[in-house]
């Protein structure tokens, strides 16, 4: 891959990265779109990457079907799929991590502790191993995609970071290769996440201030109409992921939510607009 | 400097990069011969990377002079100095890291918990900047460059990293930027380093394979002839850097040793071929 990256550089090509984890869905097919724009040579690497589950979470399980990942990549026009193996990916016991800290420990770092330093770790040998020009990742994951900014900037990656927006389902479910999981029921309840933060858009949109009240308005809405366990419901300044309580003079704060159905946990996020935004 | 190095690259030519934190000497300008060995671009970045000194550490007072590191680089074929600013390292407050676990711990690392830390991700931060084919650390440092090897092999970074060999005075003291700091008794005592080194290397050689007798040899040395207070004197086994205490069946082990003379901190290292290799 690294021969291949610097044959297109030498050629003069802009080489677009979109990482997955494979099991694809339209939203990874639109990362694919967004890349396209803005490069010529197509990589989406598949990786289920071990260190970035903890023990007890869904590595094993995690849903995978390479034949059907590769058919829906090549028909959206990736060049190259770079698929490796944990043994490619991990040849000797990995003691070099890279961690980008504090904010990598709030929201899902408080339930998931060990998960973005997995995550940023492989993203560098990703960046390392491809040398793209541009990276696409999806709002859906909206912390790991500040978390991944935060990481070119302070290590000075030579990658331009794109952010997609979220693909949903009709219903309003941010896009999930783990929605699998979900048994009937609660995949319609889980319909509730979306409907939330559309509330929590709406009062913020109509002058709410007090984000306190927005989370207990959107608290009510998913224990009415689900059984959903909820992990967290957070606003931060999507500047600098830092927690606020209040709108203030922001004219934008982000919603993020993570709630449980049965075991299995799905995570959605909104920017939420402030009043004469 | 990223764009130099694209140009650098796609022009065909190899880019050299040789990390210092200035106050030139030999041990350093024997660093530019190797890697203009290698590379057709000779990059010397001349930087006093502040994450790496600890509190109460010498980062105000580490010796200093631009110019005259500008003139000797030059002289030897350097094409370009890249001397940046800390404001320029860290615009914003950093918070990406990183991290060779474990080894980062160990010997020096007992004495300077947070420095190899900050080495680890300076030195990512300049292969991001300058993208060199070839990097040149000295053996000098040597778990310093043990753990660079690694976080390059961890991380895939497409670096080739050339360990160079140290460069000592006529008495044998290796040349160091933190030599200027010795009074004339220190430095006269100083140059026990060396010759314990070459004490346990004369021992090793002749067959002894219990290390800490060669310790035992070296500290009795080191207390005779020097006021010099000991940090520690180790052996590892150069292929993991994990200590050992005997020379079991290697071809050869690491003796690393750290001393102080007054407030003047010194390292050295040697490698002990086993008899018979």
């Amino acid at each position: 891959m690294q021969r291949l990256a610097d044959e297109a550089r030498l050629a003069g090509r802009r080489i677009g990265l979109v990482p997955t984890m494979g099991y694809l869905h339209e939203g990874h097919l639109s990362l694919i779109d967004e890349a396209k724009k803005r490069a010529d040579v197509i990589v989406m690497s598949i990786y289920v990457n071990p260190t970035q589950f903890a023990a007890g979470e869904d590595l094993a399980t995690y849903p995978r079907d390479l034949a059907r990942d590769e058919k829906l990549a090549q028909g959206r026009g990736v060049d190259y799929i770079f698929a490796p193996s944990d043994k490619m990916m991990y040849p000797e016991k990995q003691l070099a991590f890279v961690e980008v800290e504090r904010v990598s420990r709030l929201l899902e770092g408080e339930f998931r502790p060990t998960h973005f330093k997995g995550v940023t770790s492989v993203v560098a040998k990703l960046f390392n191993i491809m040398k793209p020009h541009v990276a696409v990742f999806g709002q859906k994951d909206a912390q790991q995609a500040f978390i991944i900014g935060k990481m070119v900037r302070d290590l000075n990656f030579d990658v331009e970071i794109v952010v997609a927006p979220i693909a949903r389902e009709k219903d309003g479910l941010a896009m999930s290769s783990r929605n699998v999981y979900l048994s009937e029921k609660d995949r319609r309840e889980a319909t509730v996440l979306y409907r939330s933060l559309n509330l929590a858009g709406s009062l913020v949109g109509k002058g709410e201030i007090e984000l306190v009240r927005v989370r207990s308005e959107m608290l009510k809405l998913i224990t009415a109409e689900s059984e959903g366990k909820i992990d967290y419901i957070s606003f931060v300044d999507p500047e600098n992921f830092e927690r606020i309580e209040e709108v203030g003079s922001l004219p934008r704060v982000l919603a993020l939510l993570a709630v449980r159905f049965g075991k299995t946990r799905l995570i959605d996020n909104m920017y939420l607009n402030a009043h004469g935004s």
